[in-house]
């Protein structure tokens, strides 16, 4: 294993990351942000859906008078490229402990339109002020350590190499769940891996919003090939994370009539179950 | 069991029963919708926050092009009240196969202004025209035959009977999952119930909106009491249901600080994984 991949020998710090720098929104006026979408979080040709989450996030947690998002539902529209992008936000209630709000990311047609990306609802808090009791039934999921575990850099291509946000994840996926890369899907919609940011950063809400949807697709381990595009996908965040990598497990118990759904475990290095999500993607049956 | 809880003598039909006409909008103008907002499904004081939805879910139906809820995604802001609403909705997207729109409902404060209770995101198609390929992995849930599970008339209390949803609902608890009901909760976080409409309407994906927020809170079987109420409520309709009664099962996997997840599988008589939910709630720990 590169020792770069998961241990850079600087640290980014969380605000002065890659990530902070690429998800990071200039407020035009009240309510109107604009970000150049960087190329950096593309797959194959699309920017990956968490990515632009984050963005959206970003945006509300700057109009919000709660700054952490405690469940943020997206829809996407349209295909967003990188190059400029307009967010929109709208403050729909705000309360003592939840606030609630809306956000719209628009790019532009060629003559000059704006085109609707995405739209998310969400209802942000501050995870600071929650009760600490914890009574999780759910147990981390069953991940070899992460030196037993492979990215792209491991082999010639278990994970598409050519992708430009391969260079910007600590991305180690669980050997179980890497049949598809050799030709031998499991069968089981299981996708687990380590996953942290290339440079360092710790993780933070933001980066959790990420964190749900940066592995291969679990339609991958079952058989399938081919684009896997999110229709929508909600985010809980529960706890703010303890620095360190994350676990990440995905399953997917529904795959049916050219749909399936992926939820999304997110463990921390303490052991919590920080942030869970749920997304329903088309498939092309391969 | 009293044999008209579960099979009336004259079944009602779908668009002609106490479901339909309580969850029907009249169009004001066009994305403009008035209700009245029936008593008969509050539990407690509370409308029934899978009632309300199916009531949005009527008039983003009739606005945009396409007619089943593939995702809705609620949040909940303030607490709804029997009588007027009016339901506003926004097409914001249409498609080939998929159709997006947005709604809000609203109710009045004292001086007549427009208070908005819930605001909805959805995606909208058609559930007849997907193919028919199943490769579920999920097991439907180990419930017992509907005649050794237990409803409101079974008992002195072991669902509330004094609200009037109970009326309308045919609905049979799993007794693995009533040990709350007895002062002696499971501890663990599920609630599993054959559930129907006491009329005998049969389900549509209108119906699934309410199922899957029907049964008791899981917190019950936590060992809490009092209000769960609903911050967030996703639902992914996946298949038109078959004729008659569906098996609901609930699971909670993290309770802590203070919020719960509840995932809901709907699991129609064809063993057709039909609906699968989760919902962000806040919990008072009891």
């Amino acid at each position: 294993m590169p020792e770069a991949a998961s241990a850079p020998a600087v640290r980014a710090s969380i605000g002065a990351s890659e990530f902070d720098r690429d998800t990071a929104v200039t407020r035009r006026e009240p309510g109107v942000y604009d970000i150049d979408l960087s190329a950096g979080w593309t797959i194959i040709n699309a920017v990956n859906g968490g990515y632009l989450l984050a963005v959206l996030g970003r945006a509300l947690a700057d109009t919000l008078p709660h700054s952490d998002p405690f469940t943020i539902s997206a829809h996407y529209l349209t295909a967003s490229q990188p190059g400029p992008a307009v967010v929109r936000t709208e403050t729909v209630r705000t309360g003592r402990t939840l606030s609630t709000g809306q956000a719209s990311l628009f790019q532009y047609d060629e003559q000059g339109r704006e085109v609707e990306r995405i739209r998310v609802l969400a209802s942000y808090g501050d995870l600071g002020s929650l009760p600490d009791d914890v009574r999780t039934t759910a147990e981390p999921p069953a991940i070899p350590p992460m030196e037993q575990c492979f990215g792209p850099e491991d082999g010639p291509a278990p994970v598409d190499g050519s992708s430009a946000i391969a260079d910007r994840l600590m991305l180690k996926l669980d050997p179980s769940t890497l049949g598809w890369a050799l030709g031998k899907p499991s069968g089981k919609g299981e996708m687990r891996a380590w996953f942290g940011l290339a440079d360092g950063r710790d993780h933070d809400p933001l980066s959790l919003l990420l964190a749900v949807d940066a592995l291969p697709p679990t339609a991958f381990e079952l058989g399938l090939s081919g684009w896997v595009p999110t229709v929508e996908l909600t985010v809980h965040v529960r706890c703010r994370p303890a620095p360190g990598p994350v676990r990440v497990s995905i399953t997917t118990r529904n795959l049916a009539g050219g749909f399936l759904e992926e939820d999304a475990e997110v463990w921390d290095s303490n052991d919590r179950l920080v942030a869970q999500s749920r997304q329903l993607a088309r498939v092309r049956l391969g």
